[in-house]
């Protein structure tokens, strides 16, 4: 196997072992990025030499014996909203261009830390909304990747980094995971600091990761996770350790919910079918659920406390240059400004209400199983496709992981989303990789 | 000295070194009580024979060789918004008439676990903000005792019960207790608990105590303060131990700003002067500083936090009978119902900044003296008062103290209110302490 297309786990492995350089491998994706990236367009800040001397820098580490992270050498993407000290951080406006941090993000820091080589800043649409950036999905040039976090998946998707960060607040990180048919990890609200990132909402925003593996993705989120006084929504607590759960055996056959959600209708036919097979295929251990009737108000109470946090935390751009941002990006912030504090204190309160009815569900099952996506990346550049199969779980904090699972009829990949219990992300990820592996001796 | 007059500390020890019983000091509170509250009217409820067989049952406990909190065996009363299992909590309202919460408080508990005896409930005003109670001030009955926590400070000030605990949301612990003439301790923001409380605006709301003595209210305090998980503003850390800091000698003699605020102009005469000469008495320990403009602002950002709280937490109330609340709470709710929650975010961040203009000053003093009400208290039932004095620091979340250190005109106390920076409530308090020595050497 080449190193290149080695999971992350595998390339740490062997840099750790001597048997391969961080040098190499970056090199052999720069390569890659060289080779294709025209056709894909997912970076917005590449210094190949720069990401070298990292590279070199984590050698030389390796090579006078100092202890190592367990990223050591390996190259991580980082979507174009999290601040790097040593590169620009644009937010996918024009307001931005140019734009240099002081500081490095909590999660950047951390992953330097863990001996990560930050390759570079994968595009992000404008200010992490809808309106697109240059990205294209690597499967089909002529078909958007998904937003907001669009390089960050097209790259792992083009084989050009293993790993990258994205965030999502609506449907950031499993939209374009499922379009671009790669493993997207949106963590519980609170695991990953947001310290250093764009804010738009609070309650809603969260890192996510973007991989070949499940574990994988667990590895960079261990990486990333735990308290930040400078984000009070991450809280004291033992760390996670979700890689060595997520490898672990599952005690008992995971079981799974089949939740269609309040917006099944809009699914393809190519998504409903694949979960119906998908049930199928767990037989016995994969029941039907419907949710109460009143998940059917998560889809408004997300859109209220999101155009509210735009409104507040975009306001400087708003302020700076209105007219240069996009007329979406514009009318939500203008909407936002309507928002009452009363709606917005009842919103956020709606958060526990909604994962009370949910922990029902994670009573008896492992995990639920859901559309991550509508269907496969829509054709057309000028959108970045529908997020509703992705809203409730950003709104209720739950941890949430796309497998790509499914083919559509064009051939493009389609996710599977699975989610777990707010807080209990490690059981998501065994059950996830159980289910993975199933699927493939199942193929196999 | 009779053991009713001691401080709760002294009582304490008393009860813990076997030479007085919980039962016998109780029995002389209660006594003092029915002796003397028709004129005060300082009690929601109270049910002698229950306090009694609660002090039966400390001299029980340490009667069996059982260890002893720091409180065992002395009566602390609460404030009616404050939820006990064991008695009614009827918010001042009479929409909570007859109302029996199914739990304690977390305060409640913590209380309890430390040896307290609950006495009973203090009068609030209505839903603890402006419509007054029955109570009365113990040093003039046609005057107000002040609010919100009307009944704890009367009850203290009157000698029934050596402890009792209130809230502040914008002057509720320091205005009243200045009025009564005993120590009020305002918390820092998050200390203690709120959980099982009425909640007017949780980025306000403070849990605040009444006692004789700087060393009492530090007693309470440390048995009600620290972690909640179902109280967001409380943070894991280790017990500030106020009681044993607020005991030492300072290790240099402490410094104070005189700070006049942006409301200066309201303050009485007696209140002027009495400052002044505090200041005079303090000498070269004792330096006037002006606050930047920007706290201008304060008392504009603490109505429309407060009220917006109000329009959210209270709507339940407002929903189902508005027209047994008193116009102001009414109009208040009805303020806070046209908040835009981009105006409110933005009031909430002004927390930090205004902190941040405070650090400048706590790192050369060790506290502000300050006014706590605009002089004695105010003539008549119809008002509780101006909390204009304690308004900055409600929003700013710092730990502040009362001292009855002055006397008005007509021979009321007034209160000399001292600031420590947040979440250095120790500090704060030894501050404090070592001027109530100074002065009472003073005039000794």
């Amino acid at each position: 196997m080449a190193e290149e297309s080695a999971s992350a786990a595998e390339q740490a492995a062997a840099i750790a072992a001597g048997s391969l350089r961080s040098v190499d491998l970056v090199k052999r994706f720069l390569d890659r990025i060289a080779a294709g990236d025209e056709a894909v367009q997912a970076w917005a800040h590449l210094d190949p030499d720069y990401a070298l001397r990292q590279a070199q820098q984590r050698d030389d580490q390796r090579g006078s014996g100092l202890p190592l992270g367990p990223l050591h050498g390996v190259p991580v993407g980082l979507k174009d909203i999290v601040d790097t000290a040593d590169m620009p951080t644009e937010n996918g406006t024009p307001l931005d261009a140019g734009r240099q941090p002081r500081q490095d993000a909590t999660l950047v820091s951390r992953l330097r830390a863990a001996g990560a080589v930050i390759l570079g800043k994968t595009v992000s649409t404008e200010l992490a909304f809808y309106a697109p950036g240059k990205t294209r999905n690597p499967h089909d040039p002529e078909r958007t990747p998904g937003g907001s976090s669009s390089g960050s998946a097209a790259a792992v998707a083009a084989g050009q980094v293993p790993l990258a960060v994205g965030t999502q607040t609506n449907g950031s990180v499993i939209r374009p995971a499922s379009f671009c048919g790669v493993v997207g990890y949106k963590p519980s609200h609170g695991l990953v600091s947001r310290h250093g990132l764009l804010s738009q909402s609070p309650p809603l925003d969260t890192v996510g990761a973007f991989a070949r593996t499940v574990e994988d993705a667990a590895l960079i989120v261990d990486a990333m996770a735990g308290h930040d006084p400078a984000d009070g929504a991450t809280r004291p607590m033992a760390r996670p350790c979700l890689l060595q759960t997520a490898r672990a055996a599952p005690p008992v056959k995971p079981s799974f919910a089949l939740v269609k959600g309040p917006t099944w209708d809009a699914a393809d036919a190519d998504t409903k079918d694949g979960l119906a097979e998908l049930r199928d295929f767990l037989g016995e251990d994969c029941d039907e659920v419907t949710l109460p009737s009143a998940f059917e108000r998560a889809h408004d109470l997300q859109r209220l406390l999101m155009v509210a946090g735009f409104a507040k935390n975009l306001a400087p751009y708003y302020e700076k240059g209105r007219d240069r941002l996009s007329d979406v990006m514009r009318a939500a912030i203008e909407e936002g400004r309507t928002v009452l504090a009363v709606d917005y204190a009842l919103a956020e309160e709606w958060i526990d209400v909604l994962n009370a009815g949910l922990a029902e569900i994670f009573e008896r099952y492992d995990a639920i199983l859901t559309p991550a996506a509508v269907g496969e990346a829509p054709q057309g550049l000028s959108a970045t496709g529908d997020p509703t199969f992705c809203t409730l779980w950003t709104l209720c904090g739950t941890p949430a992981i796309t497998l790509p699972l499914l083919q559509g009829a064009a051939g493009l990949p389609i996710g599977v989303q699975i989610v777990g219990a707010r807080g209990d992300d490690a059981r998501l990820l065994r059950s996830a990789r159980w289910l993975a592996e199933a699927l493939a001796v199942e193929d196999g």
